[in-house]
This record gives structure tokens, C-alpha cells and sequence, in this order.
């Protein structure tokens, strides 16, 4: 009897998925690093910055001689030299009562350790110049190192590279980084129904809508989406399509089936693979309830509810997290998470999560935005076109009042 | 005297970006289509669903057949047959007491105007059904154009295209649109003390990061990125770099230029560019003061500052506004916007709107996260790799109180 389900909660769901492991590393160059994830953690190879450098335009001094000078008391320094931009600044070396003009950015002469604005100078001649304000030492200088020491951690491994860490890599002169592979994700449509989207459907037949959704929903959140097309309903066939899909991916997406009689199907197919494991036949989630998933080896098979707009909840709720678990990140749904006020009543039911897709409308100041949910039928495609995120009800409550705060997941 | 700036706010700056126009527009397939944002309305060429589909598995049904039926007084209907999955399900027509078999997203006989559920039925033999529940007319079933209708608007143009409108344009039989072209960031990193991440800096000289970090954060945005490497403090090769990059691209951004001397040399180029027009020339921002933006045609040309820590806050908050007017979009950050709560007292200055790094820690249920301030010296790289997004104080704000609610715009 397979009509009913053994529903689990979405957080269960989501347990299961950790008994799966990160996809094995590579090396790339950080060119191609934007949105991947480290592998193991990057320490510094040397110091950064190599020298210490003035954070101003000025003069280099020995802070000593600089103190107790003022407006009406100046010191009194000659000028050692100049140091041009990427010149080696210690080549000179500072004696008592000596300064050094210095540039942003340009290393210290040996033994200063301090830079005076230009600012609070004035030069008597080629040789001299009056300074007004004392500087303590360290004063307008970053130290050699004080950004990076030499092997301190500097991007933990399982973090994500965002230009910011990329930039760091490119200034230690780590050019190559390892990270997790990125998950490569096969996606079949199954219906006798389905023709491609460049096919005009004839009589009772429709366009595959779930394969273009699915690649693009991949992609973003960083898997490698093949398409292997649609496939009628012949078990014969779907075992083959599937079993030839799992052997060049780490996942397989089959959708179709809404039907009572499709979902028996689409278990048959994921219970028929060599070594497959069933964990989960059922979701106590609203959309998203008919979601199978099942394991072989850590390749995860997922059956997805056949209407897109469910197929869309599931992906970002418990198909995402796995894709993040895979490419070496928390097993999540990455999605950012704001808390907006429903601007009219939202009805629920005890025991399943809801999830409703809404339109947010920002509200002036640091107010929170208003929800309004994108309602529609079952199957219907406009209000997914229309919905920024997903308004989340929890488990055990029975429907939000107006002007409630409830947490909405954003698209991305 | 080029030492002191003529500060405009942000938003006066965003202004001078709504005279750059939209780039022009490129045929592309759905499948390359996402994230890029439409050159023009879509309409619909077709309706959707191009037939009265199903939404159950059950019955289809003469509504009025079944109208006052009840468990003790079940409707008794004969069965015309069986619409199989893609089959034209019109081919059967209904008579009065009459049937037929359908599934999920089937297509309804002629006549039907209703569906009932499988489990509100009990198959008598093999030609009749009992039925216990009434169905109203268009009950269980989407009408023919129910999504979109022949010609109705579907995605507006001006849109970012998500998996959900890539799904739609799928699903209408629209395999190729109209979008905006990507535009073409030339990056030029300047400085006598720069070398390629590849190279071991000598004494005074460092490695380039700028070039790196703000490659990735045009990628992140939607823009092609394309490195002109590094450039000496030479005003003539300068110009000629500049002017070779401006000829390929649709945006220059030249980085470097912290010190005074450099800003002004920034400046220099910016002007030496043949039919440049300087459009600004410092922001009351912090960092980001000694922005400079220039035009030539519709391309720009940046300055942005010599610290990446600086150039960071300055894209997000102006470049990323003008990639996003040229890619089709609203001339804003488009970064998401949330409010937290300072764990500290954060302060700021009077006249300048100050963007200050945060890591955010979230907080159990509906609360806001706590906004913990990222501090470090101008030019260290740690701060960067700490945070999570910039808190926002406005330019009236002295500083903000521990506990106060402040907007935070998140990293992407």
C-alpha cells in the first residue's frame, strides 16, 4: 500500500542528509574561485604586509623627535631622502633629528616608526622641515605582519571565497587554491505529456517547464546541471535514463509525477537502482509533501513533486542544503532569512510547515517589510513569478493574524 | 588646488548615474538566461495551460451530474474511458451521467467541468462509479489559459530573469529572449610598488590585490571582467592603457591612488581621456571619500581608492549601481538590506555617511541579529575576511547607541 506516507519533519529530512560527505577537492586558480569553497584551511605562507608601510602622505620620523613639538615650538628635522613607490625604504636609515618624505603605501626607512601627516609640516629648504604635531610611535604606520603573520589562519577551510578572501589570497601570493568539487546534478522530466520547450505541444500534451527551472535553480546555488531530457512513463526506460544520469552525477533530480500513480512510479525507479537506499518517502511540508529521497553510495536521488511551484519549495528547502553540503558548506538552505509583518490574516494547519510564496513591500525607515501572499492554484506559474520568498509557518500553528512577524526566506 | 574635494552625497552621486542609459540588447537561449535582466516585455504568444488540465487523480465529471450526491445517496455514472497521460482528452465527449478516468495535469474530455477525487469514488464494475462528494464547476481543475491568456503580459521588461521566469518562458514556448548585454569592466590596478600575485614582491613592493578582488566583484554583479594588469605611476602610459581599455569596455576602473599626489594623477588620466567629462570628484562617504567618476560617451570611468578595504564599500555602494543601470536594472546596490541591533556603541561623524564593516551573530526566533563592528586599520585585509555586510549611520547621526536598530547591507 503505497497511497499514504511516512511523513517526516523537514529538520528530520534534513538530519538524513548529513549522512552524507563533502564532494572530494581540486585545485583551481583564484581566478575561477568566486562562490567556491575552501577545502582546508589557507594559512599565510609570510607576512603580510612584508614591510611596514605608512598609511599616510608625510614624512617618515623616529617618534622621539617629534615629542613635545607644536604649533609655536616646532621640530626641527632634515630631510634624509625620498622614498618613491615600491623603492626599498630601508636602504635609508634614519639618524637622530632625520625624516624621510614618504608616500602612502612606501616602506619605512629603517628605524623610523612613525609618519607626520604632510598637513602638519612646513619645509624651511631642501634640507629641513618644521613639524607642528608630534606623532607616538607606530603612529600612522601598519607593521610589518600586523595583518598577517607568518602561518597565521587566514581563511578557514568550508568557508566560501567572496572577493574579500580572494583579494587576501592574491596579496599572500596564493595563486591556487583547493576546493570541494562542484556537484555535478542530473535533472529528468518524466510524462507522457511532456514535449521540450521548442516543441508545440499537440492535444493533452504540455511543455517540460521543470528541466529549464531545475538547471537554473542548480546553477545558482552553484552545481553543474546536465539535463537528460524528458521520459515517458516506461519503467524500463526511466531505470536506464536514471541509472545512465547516476553514473556522471553526484545527485539526480527526477520530477514528474504528481499523480498518486506517478509517485509509486518514481519509487519504483529509485528503489529499482543497484544498491539505492530509501530514506525518506514523504515531507511534513506544504508544498512538498510527496518528496522521496534515497541514497546510493553519496549519490542522493531525489523524486520531486511534479507542479513546479512545489518542485521549487523542495529544491530550495531540502535539495539546496545537500547541493551546500556537497560543495563543502553548512548543510543549510544558504537562503537569507528577514523577518517581514503579514499584512492580512494567513491561514495554516497544525502539523505540516507552510511555506507561502509572498510579495514584500519594503516600508520606510528600519521597519520591517509587509507580506502579501501570492495565492493561486496548485500547478499555476504566476504567482511564482510574482513572490519574492517564502513566508515560513511553523509546525504547530494554525494560521498567522495580520500584521503578525513571521520569517521569510528570500529568493535568491 | 586639487588637494581638497567638492563632496557630493551618495545620493547625488546615484543621480549622475541616471544619465548613463541601458546597454544595448542580445538574443540569448533560456538556458544562458539567468540572472540576465529583460530588454522588453514578454506577452504571452500562447495561453497556458493550452487546455483544461486536472489538478487530481479521479474523475472528470458533468459538475451538475453529481450536484446533492452524499455517502448515503451516492451519484451512479457511467465511465466513457480512460484519458491517458499526453492523450487528447477531448476526443471523448461527455453525456449526461457520464465519465471519464484522469490523472494529474490530464487534459478534460469535452463537456467536463469538474474532477473528482479517486477517493471520493467506488468503482461498481467495470463500466460504473459511485460517487459521495459534489463537485462545484471548474472544482479540481485549471481552464485553459488560467495562468497566462493569449497575449498577456508575462514578464515585464527590466526584470532579472530567476529559475521561475526561465520556467515560465519555457512552459510558453519562448526559447530565446531579449536581454540587455553584460557590460564590460575594465580593471587597471596602478602603482610603481605593484607586482602580479604570481611575483615575489622586492623590498617596498607589494603585491596587487585590488585587480583580483574587484574582478570578482564585478563577476558576483553580472559584469565581464577583463584585467589590464598593472601600470606604473606614468602618466603617458596611463592614458594609453586607459584609452585601450575604454575602447573594449563599457567601464574603466582605475585603482590606486591613496595619496594625495596619486589622486591627483588619477585625476589627471581621467581628464587627459579625449570627450571625458568630470562628473564627480569626492563623496561624503566613509571610506570612499576620494572617489572620482568621469564620463565618455555612456562609458565611465572610475577612480577608485588605492586601499581595497576602501575600493570594496566604494563598489558596492557606486559602481555596482551603474552595472546594474547598464544591465537593465534600478540604479541602486541591489544588495539586501536588513536590520540589526549594534551589541556596542558605534561612532561616527556628523556630514558624512559612514559604512562600517560588521560580523552578524543571529538571534533565537523572530529577533533581529546583533551587528558586532569589524574595526582595523585603513588598508589591513582581516577586517574584510571578518565581515559580513556594512552597517549604515546616516549623515546627520552622531554615532549610534549599544542596542540601537540600524539598516546592514549585506555582502553578497
Amino acid at each position: 500500500m503505497k497511497g499514504f506516507f511516512q511523513l517526516i519533519s523537514s529538520m528530520e529530512f534534513l538530519t538524513l542528509l548529513e549522512g552524507f560527505g563533502p564532494l572530494p577537492s581540486e585545485s583551481i586558480a583564484i581566478g575561477d574561485g568566486l562562490g567556491r569553497v575552501l577545502a582546508a584551511d589557507v594559512v599565510s605562507p609570510e607576512q603580510l604586509p612584508p614591510f611596514a608601510r605608512s598609511t599616510m602622505d608625510g614624512f617618515a620620523v623616529r617618534a622621539r623627535d617629534t615629542f613635545g613639538c607644536s604649533e609655536s615650538e616646532p621640530a626641527l628635522l632634515g630631510i634624509a631622502g625620498e622614498i618613491a613607490m615600491g623603492a626599498p625604504g630601508r636602504s635609508i636609515v634614519l639618524e637622530p633629528g632625520q625624516c624621510a618624505r614618504i608616500w602612502t603605501g612606501g616602506e619605512l626607512p629603517a628605524r623610523a616608526d612613525g609618519v607626520v601627516m604632510v598637513e602638519y609640516t612646513r619645509q624651511l629648504d631642501e634640507r629641513t622641515i618644521e613639524i607642528f604635531r608630534p606623532v607616538a610611535p607606530g603612529e600612522n604606520v601598519i607593521r610589518a605582519g600586523e595583518d598577517f603573520t607568518l602561518r597565521e589562519p587566514v581563511v578557514a577551510g568550508g568557508s566560501r571565497l567572496r572577493p574579500q578572501e580572494l583579494g587576501v589570497l592574491a596579496g599572500l601570493g596564493i595563486t591556487d587554491v583547493r576546493v570541494h568539487r562542484r556537484p555535478r546534478v542530473a535533472i529528468i522530466s518524466t510524462g507522457d505529456e511532456l514535449v521540450g520547450p521548442e516543441q508545440q505541444p499537440g492535444p493533452g500534451q504540455i511543455r517540460d517547464i521543470n528541466s529549464t527551472t531545475l538547471a537554473s535553480l542548480v546553477l545558482e546555488a552553484g552545481g553543474m546541471p546536465a539535463c537528460h531530457g524528458i521520459v515517458g512513463d516506461d519503467l524500463e526506460t526511466m531505470l536506464s535514463v536514471c541509472r545512465r544520469a547516476l553514473a556522471e552525477a553526484d545527485m539526480v533530480l527526477l520530477s514528474g509525477g504528481s499523480s498518486v500513480g506517478r509517485r509509486d512510479f518514481t519509487l519504483q525507479v529509485l528503489e529499482g537502482i543497484e544498491g539505492s537506499e530509501l530514506l525518506a518517502h514523504g515531507v511534513a511540508i506544504r508544498p512538498g509533501k510527496p518528496t522521496i529521497l534515497a541514497r546510493c553510495g553519496n549519490r542522493a536521488l531525489f523524486g520531486l513533486p511534479g507542479h513546479v511551484a512545489s518542485a521549487m519549495v523542495v529544491f530550495h528547502l531540502l535539495v539546496r542544503p545537500l547541493l551546500r553540503r556537497f560543495s563543502g558548506l553548512a548543510t543549510d538552505t544558504g537562503l537569507v532569512r528577514i523577518r517581514a509583518l503579514t499584512d492580512q490574516p494567513v491561514p495554516s494547519a497544525i502539523g505540516r510547515e507552510e511555506y507561502v510564496r509572498v510579495r514584500l513591500t519594503p516600508q520606510p525607515g528600519a521597519g520591517d517589510p509587509l507580506a502579501t501572499p501570492v495565492y493561486g492554484r496548485s500547478g499555476l506559474l504566476k504567482p511564482l513569478v510574482r513572490a519574492d520568498g517564502l513566508l515560513v509557518i511553523g509546525r504547530d500553528v494554525e494560521g498567522l493574524d495580520a500584521g503578525a512577524a513571521a520569517p521569510v526566506l528570500l529568493f535568491p
